[in-house]
């Protein structure tokens, strides 16, 4: 099976242009295939508060009302996208930027409402097979944003984690798939205020152990959560690395 | 050779979403190969207002300075495109929404600074007729925004009109085109108050004499400037119409 590269990038490595230029040159790098998954939050936040629109969270996801719903329309999908899109453009890569919406690449439904009304938030339903390794075949490379939509005229905000890991599993039929998730740290850490404490490689069950001695916490749970799920489905490996490691080898393995 | 229907729809339409709705619905009976070029100044202009940017006009033309393109790339590029993208998906239309940085689709130049500096606008250099005729090809519907880039990284904000024209300048060697100006108005009108004083037809030499008699002025002289550019170039036809007409075969028809 062809290899396929799938690298999750944080807001904040893309939405300053130079720390962005520097991710793409080393994300240039890497061999093969590839899909690129990115966030916005921090843009999406300063747009907000920028126009007296409140940023509402609950366990690290945001709440998304129908204003919120369209500063991240406008900042996912457009400036971040579109600015990603044109800094691959000018180092030779031919990259398109895509939201879910777009031929129709991920369907997904508005989470119902239990103990929290996550508002416009969209839980994957499909991701288009076809439609992405069309696009990997004619040497296009996908910047995917993460909005979705429901097929009914509903925009959806949907986290940047879960779509990464979601198109792997989607792609794993048809591709040996490494699934990177690029953040502002080295890896997992054992501890982290301790930069030299990377965990180099994690299984399911060291997963566990860790998580109930409270050495792994906060944000990174959902994110491994999401990375064992990929694991589970048939990806053949998970990567948590630094953005300026994209391209290295480096990180945490998880198999 | 194949049919290729191209329509321009302007920013008041297409962002209200009720009025967007009406517009998909005729807009979709058109029959055969379409893409649609849509605008989106009404929603910058009120966002940038919401951010205390002001908006600068000279001759009907936006300035364009560094947060003036942010704010055009997020609401072209993002919530007006996608929001279309969105409601075409709804009603079985598989479409795509593309900046000119996507799929490499539109070349511009960053305008010369002469007795205007117009900032961030791009004048187009290159059309991807091999894209945009494989997109046709695959059966999707390109929805382009009007944000094109140099190859060199930036972002340029393009007049829908020049793009809608330039698109099919570009393609009237593999296609049989006629390209739609839908506006607010039934046409180009000889009284501008009486909605009933449609020009059915016009060509070359009566557009000079209606304009030196005054009879057509403002923002209709570019939109016809593009329009016999377009035909001179091997369009077949230019219809200036109402958007609720859009596949009704009245307006002006420009041959």
């Amino acid at each position: 099976m062809q290899q396929l590269t799938i690298v999750k990038v944080g807001g904040k490595i893309v939405e300053d242009l130079e720390s962005l230029a520097t991710f793409l040159k080393n994300f240039a790098l890497l061999a093969g295939d590839k899909i690129l998954v990115h966030g916005g939050g921090t843009s999406a936040t300063l747009l907000a508060e920028k126009l007296g629109i409140k940023t509402k969270m609950t366990e690290g996801r945001r709440i998304t009302d129908a204003e919120m719903l369209k500063v991240a329309t406008m900042v996912y999908a457009g400036l971040v996208n579109k600015n990603i899109v044109a800094q691959l453009q000018k180092i030779g890569i031919d990259a398109v930027g895509l939201t879910g919406a777009d031929m129709n690449l991920i369907l997904s439904d508005k989470r119902p409402v239990k103990e929290i009304d996550y508002g416009f938030v969209g839980d994957i339903r499909d991701v288009n097979v076809p439609v992405l390794s069309e696009l990997l075949g004619q040497n296009y490379l996908p910047v995917i944003a993460p909005i979705t939509h429901d097929g009914n005229g509903n925009l959806l905000n949907t986290n940047a984690d879960t779509i990464a890991s979601e198109v792997a599993k989607a792609l794993a039929f048809n591709f040996n798939i490494r699934l990177i998730y690029c953040f502002e740290k080295k890896g997992v850490l054992m501890n982290e205020a301790d930069e030299e404490s990377l965990i180099p490689n994690l299984d399911f069950e060291l997963f566990q152990q860790y998580k109930s001695e409270g050495i792994i916490q906060g944000g990174m749970i959902p994110k491994l959560d999401n990375a064992f799920r990929a694991i589970a489905s048939g990806v053949k490996e998970v990567i948590i690395t630094r953005a300026s490691d994209v391209n290295m080898g480096k990180g945490t393995f998880i198999r």
